[in-house]
C-alpha cells in the first residue's frame, strides 16, 4: 500500500458520522502507528443535509455511492449503512472486485453474505473487515482470529445485544412493564424508533452468533435457524418472581459444538443473580470463551453507540494500514467446511413455567398430569393466588427436560380449558 | 518468511515443555491458518533428562543456547527461561541481531530491557513478541496494540497476579492464616517452591504494569517503582474485617495518566464485595481498560499456567507467520517519549486502618487527635476489645487522604507507646 491512502465512508447516520470525525481528527496518530497517512476523500449518504452532530465536507459528498468506485481511487471504503441485501450489498461488491479493502459494522449484511464476500475479498487479496459487527468496541473477533488463534474453541456465549439488556435490567430496576421501558429505551436512542422489532426478536443477536461460531469453530456461516426467540413476551411479573427466586432474566446466544455439530441458539434464560452474567447490566454486552488451553475467557465492553463502534472501525482500519493483509474467517475459504447442524430438539434445559390459571379444584392436578406424562419432573411450586380475579399463577421450576418433550407439554397446557393466558416458559442457564 | 518455518524453544519447564507439545502437535492447524509448515529443529534445558510431562526429541537438544544460533538455521526463537538478565538476555539479545523472531512471556526481561530489545527487532526489522508476559490466557497487549489501537486510554488496572489472588481468595475461604495457605498453594504449584517472594512482594504485579503502561499511553517503560507494596503483611484478621464492612482485599496493579504524568502502582485495595473486581477470584486475572471513545472494556481469564500462557505464545507465532512485522510497542520506538513521572505523595485515598493497642483510657483519644493533626477525617471507627490479652483492634475507615499525610500519620502511630504492633494501612479503592 502507498503511504498516502484514500478513504470513503458510505453511510453518515450516527455511527457514520462520529466514524468521519475520528478519521480525521486522528490523522496523526494513525501516522505515527502505521507509516500511512490517510485521507478521507469522498462520503456519501441518503440525506446530505440531514443535521449532524459534527459538520461534513460537502464537497465530497456523492449522492450516489457506487459513483465513487468510478470517479475516485479508493483505496479502503467504510459501509455503515447497514441493510442485509441492496445497497449495502452492492457497494461492497463492487470495492472487492475493484480491489479496495472494505470494512463495515454490519451484521445483517455478513451473516447472510459473509461467506461470499470473504470468498471475492480473498480472490481480490483485499481486507473485509467486521470486528464491529459483533459487541461493538469489544474486540471479540480479533481476538478469537488472533489472540486465541490456536486453541481449540468449543462454546462461546454472551450477551450480545445491549437494547434487549438495557430494557430486562430497566425493568427490574423500576419494576415498570416492558412497553414502557421499551419507549424509554427508544427515547435514549437504544432502541430504534421506527422498527426495534430485529432487536427484540433475537433476530439482531442471532445475526452475531452466526458470525461468532464461523469463527470460533472455523465453519461456514449456518443459514439456518436453531431456536431463537425475543424479549418481547417477558412480563415484569417474571422478573419479579424470578428475582425472588435468586435469578435474572437475560437475553443470551449461545453457540456451541456438541458431538459434531452446530448448536446455535438465541433466547432468554434465567441466570443466577450472583453469576458473573447475571451481574452484566444496562447497555453492557459480555462474551464469555470456553477453549482448550485457554480456559475460560471473558471479555466486557459497551456493546454499541457510535464511540464504542467507531473504535471498532478504527482498528479495522489500522489492521489494513498494517498491510496485515488476512482471510476475513481466519482461514481460508476453502477450508472452511460445511457444519453439521444440531438437532436442537434432543438438548435439554431446566424450564421456568408461569401458568395463568383459573383458580378452581383440579387445577394444578391437571397441570403436574401433564408434566408427569411429559416426562417433566418438578424441583418446586409455587402458587400464587389472585382473589380478585378468582385466578392463580402457578410457578413451576423443572429438572432438567428434554426440548421436545418441553414443546409437547406447552402445546398441551395451551389446550387446556383452565389456562387464561398463553402459557410462559423460559429456560435456565 | 519461507513456507518452511524453524523454530527453537529455550526452556523446558511446565511453560516450555507443554508448548513443545503444542508446537508438534498443531502443526496441521498452523498451516490451515497460515500456509506456513513449522518445524522445530532445536531445544534446550538446564537439564536435558528431567522428567517431563511431554517427552522431548534428544536427537535436536542442545546444552548451550547460544549454540543453536551458530549452528542451525532458525526463523523464530521462543525464549522461556525467565531470568531478566543473564542467559535470557544474551539468547534474545543474539536472536534479534541475527534477524531471528523472539517469542517470550518473560515479564522481567521486557520490563527492564524492553526499549533496547525492541529498538534492536525493529532495526534488524524482526518481531519481538511477549503476549504471554502479561495476564496469561488473556490477550490484553494485543488488544490494546491492535483492538483499541486509536482509543485514548487514561487508566488500566486490575488483578495481575494469580498467585496472590488465589492466596487472598483462599484465606477468605478457608478462614486460614497467610502462611498456611501460602504452603497448600506452593503445593498445587500456583507459587513457586523456592523463592515465592516476587509474586507476594508485588514486583511480578508491577513488572506487568510497566509494560501495560507503555503500550497503553505509548511511553518509554519507566524505571521507578511509584508504589509497591505485596501481600505478605495481610492477616486473615483483615480479611475478616473487611469481609464484616462489606469489602474484600485483592492486590491491584494500577496505572493512569494523571495531568499528563503517569502514576503507576501496586498495592493491596480494599473493593466492594459486589464491585465486578471484587468477584474475581481464584487465580484468574483480570484487567480493565478505560478509554475514549470505547469506554471501559473488561477482560477476564487464566493468568498463569501452561496452558494459558501456551495459548498467548502460540497467537505471537501465528501473529509472525501470517506476516504481520509489527512495532513491539505498537510504534516506532523514537516515537515512544519518555514518561512524566508523578509524585505518588500528592495521590489521595480513603484509608483502612487497623491497630493494635493496649486496652487503657486514652488511647482512641490519641490515635484520633494524631489522625486530626494530619488532617485526616474519619469516616467509622469500630472497638474490638480482647479482654484476655488486654488489648484491643482499633479499626479505623477515613475520608480521603493525600498519601504524605497518611504515611505522616502510620510514621506517627509508629512511634505511639500504646501499639502493641505495627499499624495495618490498606488502601480503599
Amino acid at each position: 500500500m502507498k503511504n498516502k491512502v484514500n478513504i470513503a465512508v458510505i453511510g453518515l447516520g450516527h455511527v457514520g458520522n462520529y466514524l468521519l470525525n475520528e478519521l480525521n481528527t486522528k490523522k496523526k496518530d494513525i501516522e505515527q502507528k502505521t507509516g500511512k497517512r490517510i485521507n478521507v476523500v469522498a462520503i456519501s449518504a441518503k440525506n446530505k443535509n440531514k443535521k449532524r452532530k459534527f459538520k461534513i465536507n460537502k464537497s465530497i459528498y456523492f449522492s450516489n455511492p457506487l459513483d465513487i468506485i468510478k470517479k475516485k481511487k479508493i483505496d479502503i471504503l467504510f459501509e455503515i449503512i447497514g441493510m442485509s441485501d441492496g445497497i449495502s450489498k452492492k457497494i461492497v461488491e463492487l470495492s472487492l472486485k475493484n480491489k479496495i479493502h472494505v470494512i463495515t459494522p454490519n451484521k445483517a449484511l455478513i451473516s447472510k453474505h459473509g461467506d461470499y464476500l470473504s470468498k471475492l475479498a480473498e480472490k481480490n487479496k483485499v481486507n473485509l473487515e467486521f470486528e464491529a459487527s459483533v459487541a461493538g468496541g469489544i474486540p471479540i473477533l480479533r481476538t478469537i482470529k488472533e489472540g486465541l488463534a490456536t486453541n481449540k474453541l468449543y462454546k462461546v456465549y454472551g450477551i450480545l445485544n445491549g437494547t434487549c439488556n438495557y430494557i430486562l435490567s430497566e425493568m427490574e430496576k423500576t419494576k415498570d412493564n416492558f412497553i414502557n421501558v421499551l419507549k424509554k429505551a427508544q427515547n435514549l436512542g437504544y432502541a430504534e424508533q421506527g422498527n426495534p422489532k430485529l432487536d427484540l426478536n433475537g433476530y439482531d443477536a442471532f445475526a452475531k452468533i452466526r458470525i461468532l461460531s464461523s469463527l470460533a469453530f472455523n465453519k461456514k456461516i449456518s443459514k439456518k435457524n436453531c431456536l431463537m426467540e425475543g424479549i418481547e413476551n417477558i412480563d415484569y411479573k417474571d422478573i419479579d418472581i424470578a428475582s425472588q427466586l435468586n435469578f435474572r432474566i437475560k437475553l443470551l446466544g449461545i453457540t456451541e459444538m456438541v458431538n459434531g455439530k452446530l448448536f446455535e441458539r438465541v433466547h432468554p434464560c434465567l441466570v443466577k443473580k450472583d453469576s458473573y452474567i447475571g451481574n452484566v447490566n444496562g447497555v453492557m454486552n459480555a462474551v464469555i470463551v470456553h477453549g482448550k488451553p485457554v480456559g475460560e475467557s471473558v471479555l466486557q465492553g459497551e456493546g454499541a453507540g457510535p464511540g464504542a463502534t467507531s473504535s471498532a472501525l478504527m482498528s479495522d482500519l489500522l489492521s489494513i494500514l498494517r498491510g496485515n493483509i488476512k482471510h476475513p474467517f481466519g482461514l481460508h475459504n476453502n477450508k472452511r467446511k460445511k457444519a453439521l447442524i444440531y438437532n436442537q430438539k434432543n438438548s435439554s434445559n431446566s424450564l421456568y413455567l408461569r401458568l395463568e390459571v383459573k383458580d378452581k379444584p383440579g387445577v394444578l392436578s391437571e397441570i403436574t398430569k401433564l408434566l408427569a406424562n411429559n416426562k417433566i419432573s418438578i424441583e418446586r411450586v409455587i402458587q400464587i393466588p389472585d382473589h380478585k380475579k378468582k385466578s392463580a399463577s402457578i410457578v413451576i421450576i423443572t429438572h432438567k427436560a428434554v426440548e421436545f418433550r418441553s414443546q409437547n407439554l406447552i402445546n398441551g397446557l395451551k389446550k387446556n380449558k383452565n389456562m387464561i393466558k398463553k402459557p410462559i416458559l423460559i429456560r435456565l442457564f
